[in-house]
């Protein structure tokens, strides 16, 4: 059999996506049949000038869900799918897509605020410590391991943010976890149900989570500087939520006198504390990067939360906390029981990641690519100076365009959208309803070239 | 400066684990001082005559640690402990130990029921594959991916639950995530509060996370066929949390009738469920693996939690849950917006693993390894079968030995430890709290003639 398989390099739809879609509805049509000799991966791989292993991707895929069956020496046989469960009907062919929403909307440029850049990951690097880590000598790797995290690893992590936030945490406090909405579950064990203030708008994701972990969250509004103390003083929160270092959507940085009345705050009462979520602190593209609240030399109300999706990449999802004393002690108790979320083997491969020096390299190459992209993105922005404010630049994988006569974000993004270019509302992101004329672009997963087309566009769009 | 460290060779803390506390505590007494290099790695392994990697494994924990200062080319010098937050006295010297507990305490043969075997891990075929996904063609793998999961490993999933338990799942049903506690986090969010019975004694930690994640408990008491569903009529349960393959700690396989009654039960009132729990069903050494409950062709009432840590290793952290339908339709709304917990790696990993067959002949090779431990238990047992009865024999990782005159457990505890073996009482298990005569063995972390040197050393004590 022969595959003439047409492949679009539109760059929506990775290669070994498209064979597999393709292979997939020729079998579910009855276009291959049953018991259909394939064409080898590398007689494929010649014939549409690609990778070798971007055929067996795809091949793999209709293996590991039935479509085709491999048989060693001979090669992959059309299954008959009939049998397959999810051969009912063929519209099942176009169902799978490991990232569908992204690439299914016909957008030319996407400035979405959550994407990260993974062109730059050092897989090399990352190839050789996970093969180090998996050595027979190394059988410890298999056993369960500490319920708050490796040591070694939360060691790392201590000297990182010693050096890189100015914090001074000891790795008995420290527990890490897959992903922050984890760990945010693991903290509700330890701090009961809270009354929570949260910045307004903010995080909706850990807004919402929050609640749903029967926590009463209490919006507090925001000005230019951040969230507005002294309005937090008028509730009655036991806790507050709040990105200082750059605060989603807004892309504020929390001045140090805002800084230290939440500390003073925190302080007067025991039992309250500061949830601060450093989520991008690291990408700061003009002096330095902002200390955590931690590094005020107060460490007790504060509970710092931290995550390697930025850093490193979301793939590897570690997150950790940083527990203050009167909360920590508790841990073991209430949480011990808890195993450990992430993998003992990721978690000594990014151990070796970071103590190899591997991960500032990442982080200064990072920083370069990233700070390449943002001016960019600013430049390009120049002719929007009369009509439009930008905030939050400087820092971070985003900014935030607003509109000085308010026109409504609802028709930015409309106007946006039929030039071929998605941006994203902050409206959303706010806990009490109201109009906005902001949107947010997002540079991190764009090359430069895509920036400028994408903002030449909107300039027709926009101005 | 040449080291000599004692190495003391009795199997209860690695060699590497001794190399870093010698060190630590040299450095931390001052013994080693300041900027003072240290041996090379080769030099001292080949001092020590011990593989090379583990004096690394050693040096780079105290590196991690800031104890040692590596220089390129150079070698490893001691730094300044003062300075380091963990050198505040030189207690801390003996704080550090990945999996402190099980090794500190001084028995002879530890019969833990939650072991596995790490020693037949087919290490080259993981690296093999993690290789072949740690590419640079496979970036996609480093992107968000799927909150439920890679498609591609819910696929493989499926086909094992078909061939394997009987079950007719869609990968669209299968939800993914690090541990069975986070699944249960999950499923909260979709069940909300529920009154839930659990099989009296049940998994400890099972039952405290339930009522943690705010359900409330209903003890069930068992009986040798398992949970008494007469006695579950009785109560205003909306929900069973059952281990029908192979009950822990009783080791009970629930017979087909009290499967069905389950079954009408759940059937009768819409909005109730049967939270089935197959842990450690793979393990069956006499006859076929029991079918899961699912495979009795009824599905909906039904949620299902497997896990990979039984059967590849607990260090992957990988489980997975089967949703019904009733409650499938709401977890985009309900929990879409919590990212996946697993790395998308290890998750790409494992389905070649799955796909690649490696899964399947390594299951057959753990069969044969942990029937041959079984095997020699029962067998070294014999002379136990006057005083004592056998039970939860033939399945799992451990079996229970209950004494015939009542001698209660924590007599036959300590008499063991008098003889330096550890063995483990199933009374902290019970809800209503009872006496009981009995104890659990676990084998599988256990060399055939540490589990009859254990047995021998239990016949003195016991018998």
């Amino acid at each position: 059999m022969e595959l003439s398989i047409p492949l679009a390099a539109d760059g929506r739809s990775p290669y070994y996506e498209q064979i597999y879609s393709y292979i997939k509805r020729e079998l579910l049509t009855g276009r291959i049949r049953k018991g259909e000799k394939l064409p080898s991966t590398r007689a494929l791989s010649l014939a549409l000038s690609i990778s070798r292993n971007t055929v067996q991707t795809a091949y793999d895929q209709l293996t590991a869900e039935g479509y085709l069956i491999p048989e060693p020496q001979r090669g992959y046989f059309a299954a008959d799918v009939q049998w397959n469960y999810a051969g009912e009907n063929a519209a099942a062919a176009e169902t799978f897509s490991p990232d569908k929403a992204p690439q299914t909307e016909d957008y030319a440029v996407d400035f979405a605020p959550f994407g990260v850049d993974v062109a730059h990951f050092p897989f090399a690097t990352w190839r050789k410590l996970a093969r180090e880590i998996l050595i027979e000598e190394n059988r410890e790797v298999l056993t369960g391991g500490d319920p708050r995290g490796e040591y070694g690893l939360r060691a790392s992590i201590c000297r990182y943010l010693n050096s890189s936030r100015g914090m001074r945490a000891k790795p008995e406090q420290v527990v890490i976890g897959a992903g922050t909405a984890y760990l945010l579950m693991l903290l509700t064990q330890l701090t009961g149900s809270r009354r929570i203030a949260v910045e307004d708008p903010t995080y909706r994701h850990v807004s919402r989570m929050l609640k749903r972990l029967s926590h009463e969250i209490l919006p507090i509004s925001t000005d230019r500087q951040g969230i507005r103390t002294e309005e937090l003083r008028q509730t009655d929160a036991d806790m507050v939520y709040v990105m200082p270092a750059h605060q989603f959507p807004t892309g504020a940085v929390l001045p140090l006198n805002r800084r230290q009345e939440l500390l003073r705050w925190a302080e007067e009462r025991p039992g309250r504390y500061l949830l601060e979520d450093d989520y991008d602190s690291e990408f700061r593209y003009r002096g330095k990067p902002i200390p955590s609240l931690s590094a005020l030399g107060v460490s007790d109300p504060i509970i710092y939360l931290g995550t390697f999706s930025q850093t490193v990449t979301p793939a590897i999802r570690v997150s950790f906390m940083v527990l203050p004393e009167s909360l920590n002690r508790d841990f073991d108790e209430k949480c011990g029981y808890y195993s450990q979320t992430v993998s003992r083997i990721d978690q000594e491969v990014l151990a070796k990641f970071m103590d190899g020096g591997y991960f500032e390299r990442h982080l200064n190459r990072m920083r370069g690519v990233y700070r390449g992209k943002h001016d960019a993105l600013i430049e390009a922005l120049q002719p929007f100076a009369g009509a439009f404010s930008v905030s939050g630049e400087r820092a971070g994988l985003y900014l935030r365009l607003t509109s000085k006569k308010g026109v409504p974000e609802s028709r930015l993004i409309a106007a946006a959208k039929e030039a071929g270019v998605k941006i994203y509302g902050v409206s959303e992101y706010f806990l009490t309803p109201r109009e906005s004329a902001s949107v947010l672009l997002g540079f991190a997963n764009l090359q430069e070239a895509e920036i400028r087309d994408g903002v030449r566009r909107l300039e027709e769009a926009l101005l």
